[in-house]
């Protein structure tokens, strides 16, 4: 008997309709002969409603961690319902199943209430209770820390719950089922011509979901990483018995898993754009020692998270132009800072733009093949656009670019790099 | 330093103004110096929200266990939701104060999910912490069964939940806020010339709440007898300043407690109606050992509460009638049953009636003064009253009436065991 592990998002359980169909993707788990660990989220919307409600109650005068202490026992709620609502549904279908809260796995956490990293999933209930033939539905999102409280794992904790405990449990593979069919060369919002990419390395999936791939956080593709567990990202939208004919053929959903695996190595497998940039420019910061160290300084102590840093020569002598990149969230609050502290810093003057947009082309065949670089820029070029600022790893390449041009390069990109579907 | 527990029912923490109004009574404990313990109900409607989604799953075909389990795991996040955010809004006043979730005590129950009862509750975790100055906010309704699982206590759980921590730590009083300002002689709604009861015993006020006071639930109030909790009964809906004011005074509440503690004891306390009666009669039963038997065995298997029984001899020979109440509820279902079993049982004919109703007077003083009865009646006689039904306990009499004279009796009976207010 193989062990899987199944997790379903907050769209996927929306209402009971929703969670009828989650129950048949299961069911056919359980029929294949499959011991089943399933993975929910709170019901969509259920979450913000939670947050909503402890924000009106105002921050603690007493700690920031006793308040996130009561943070993470009421949003955890969210997930609580809907595993046992599954469960419910799952043993009115005949089927044999129970709910678990972390603390009842028990999944254990360290003590960053609301933002919990998970630090030990011992086997010993949760493996035993499935091989004896009950589905196992797991609250996600959430654990127990060591003071003996509800700890929740912060953004993509269900995504990161449903990894952890395939990694625990020894599953032969995670799916994660979503409100879409798989990984996308692209956004097929900006072009049809996108294709469903049927396999792709764990480093790959990284970087498409740092630069804004959202089917996957970032934390859980890390996690399958460094415990290989083997990733299947599915659409829990179609009709269950087409989804699962369609999963027996291959021809739906994306495996996410070694790059030793993948039989055919795409040079590049993706083309991203990310428009949540802005990029800030200080013109002329005196060039001494230390100057630019404490801009950044300042902005890490912000928790600013900054990219895609340029330092050029200014036209004042002895000067030099930096520029660079962050979260549009927070440009407003990033400006304020270094303005605050333009006479400690010395530069002349701060530019602010939010027009700017991350393109990036990405695939671990880049490591083997030169000249993906040169394609890059050419494509770029003879499309008239302006690359502002570079950044590369060691299989991506992004460039910032003004935020018009975004739909326009993604598609010419997607061109050039021979990532076109054939037309239908 | 004392302990002391209060309870808020789910009209008093319906939303994060009310929530506010509560920790303002909470907090005027703390700054008397004493240790609290808070238990809360799930904000108003939000009980039902949760049991009507486990409803839409359906029953379970695997056990109605397995069913109860998820039911409790659903319904149990609503009190935990409201302890998280009335620790917050303290935190947010500056106070120091945690929610507690009922396996986090732990507070034990056995295996009877969905219907709980308490079996222990360690006073390891929870004393030492308020003893330290912090409130404990515990989620009302819930604790832990021996299978790890949550396990919820049915009606009136959060009332039990309180009288049974303060029982288990040792509570000086514990303080049930509800939405009236105490017990009455008899339901205002009926006559403004209803009185506040300042004190009652255990007794009294144990069956006020069985003929349908529904200021607390039976259930808490035999516990609290059982382990000498000293209750009080408060208005959560006035002012604060107002009703912290009033009760210094003892011009608000309802003291519940030993009969040994009441100085004065009033012959009737008070006079209660309840509407929720319906009557069986059947007609002409043979006169066999094990007929009527028959009747109750068949009517208990079905979980229909009987009261009010009476037989007598009918007009057939060797045959008795025998009638008897019920809560409106089961009546129908009651009536299906034995209309299933005429032959068996052998009665002629059987009547149902709804529209009866059975009006109350209840004292402690009546074990030592005799006439009780005969005040009641005598009042009923000249109103032209007809009674069906008597039954009587050491410390209440009731009557069965139609229930169109259910306003007249109870004014009528108010007013003639002396209970009437002095005009304003």
């Amino acid at each position: 008997m193989t062990r899987v592990v199944m997790k379903f998002g907050g769209t996927s359980v929306a209402d009971m309709d929703r969670i009828r169909k989650v129950a048949q993707f299961v069911q056919r788990e359980v029929d294949s002969g499959n011991n089943v660990v399933v993975v929910v989220s709170a019901m969509s919307g259920q979450t913000n409603h939670l947050v909503d409600l402890c924000e009106q109650a105002g921050p603690s005068k007493i700690s920031l961690d006793a308040q996130h202490c009561e943070y993470d026992a009421i949003v955890a709620t969210g997930e609580q319902v809907t595993s046992g609502l599954l469960a419910l549904v799952l043993q009115q279908n005949g089927y044999k199943a129970r709910s678990w809260q972390g603390w009842q796995i028990p999944l254990q956490t360290d003590m960053a209430h609301a933002k919990a990293r998970i630090t030990a999933i011992p086997d010993t209930n949760l493996g035993p209770a499935i091989d004896g033939g009950q589905i196992a539905v797991v609250a996600g999102f959430q654990g127990i820390a060591e003071d003996n409280r509800i700890a929740t794992l912060g953004r993509g904790g269900s995504d990161t719950t449903a990894v952890a405990l395939a990694a625990a449990i020894g599953a032969e593979r995670c799916d994660i089922y979503t409100d879409v069919d798989g990984v996308y060369t692209t956004d097929p919002r900006i072009t049809k011509k996108a294709q469903r990419i049927p396999k792709i390395s764990y480093e790959e999936m990284l970087e498409m979901a740092s630069v804004g791939a959202k089917v996957l956080q970032t934390r859980s593709v890390e996690l399958a990483m460094a415990h290989k567990v083997k990733l299947r990202v599915l659409s829990s939208f179609e009709d269950p018995d087409i989804a699962i004919a369609a999963q027996l053929k291959g021809t739906t959903g994306t495996v996410i898993c070694d790059e030793d695996e993948l039989m055919e190595q795409q040079i590049v497998s993706g083309v991203t754009p990310s428009k949540d940039e802005a990029k800030i420019s200080l013109i002329a910061v005196p060039n001494e020692p230390g100057r630019a160290a404490r801009i950044f300084i300042l902005l890490a102590e912000a928790n600013v998270n900054v990219d895609m840093i340029i330092q050029s020569p200014a036209r004042t002598k002895d000067a030099a132009n930096i520029s660079f990149t962050m979260n549009v969230q927070d440009i407003a609050r990033a400006a304020d800072i270094l303005e605050n502290a333009k006479d400690e810093i010395g530069f002349q003057e701060l530019t602010a733009d939010n027009s700017v947009a991350k393109v990036s082309v990405i695939g671990v065949g880049m490591k083997s093949h030169a000249g993906v670089a040169s394609i890059m820029f050419q494509t770029l070029a003879e499309r008239g656009i302006n690359i502002h600022n570079i950044s590369t790893s060691e299989i991506k390449i992004s460039v910032l670019i003004d935020s018009e041009y975004t739909e326009l390069a993604v598609r010419a990109l997607h061109h050039a790099y021979g990532l076109d579907a054939a037309a239908e």
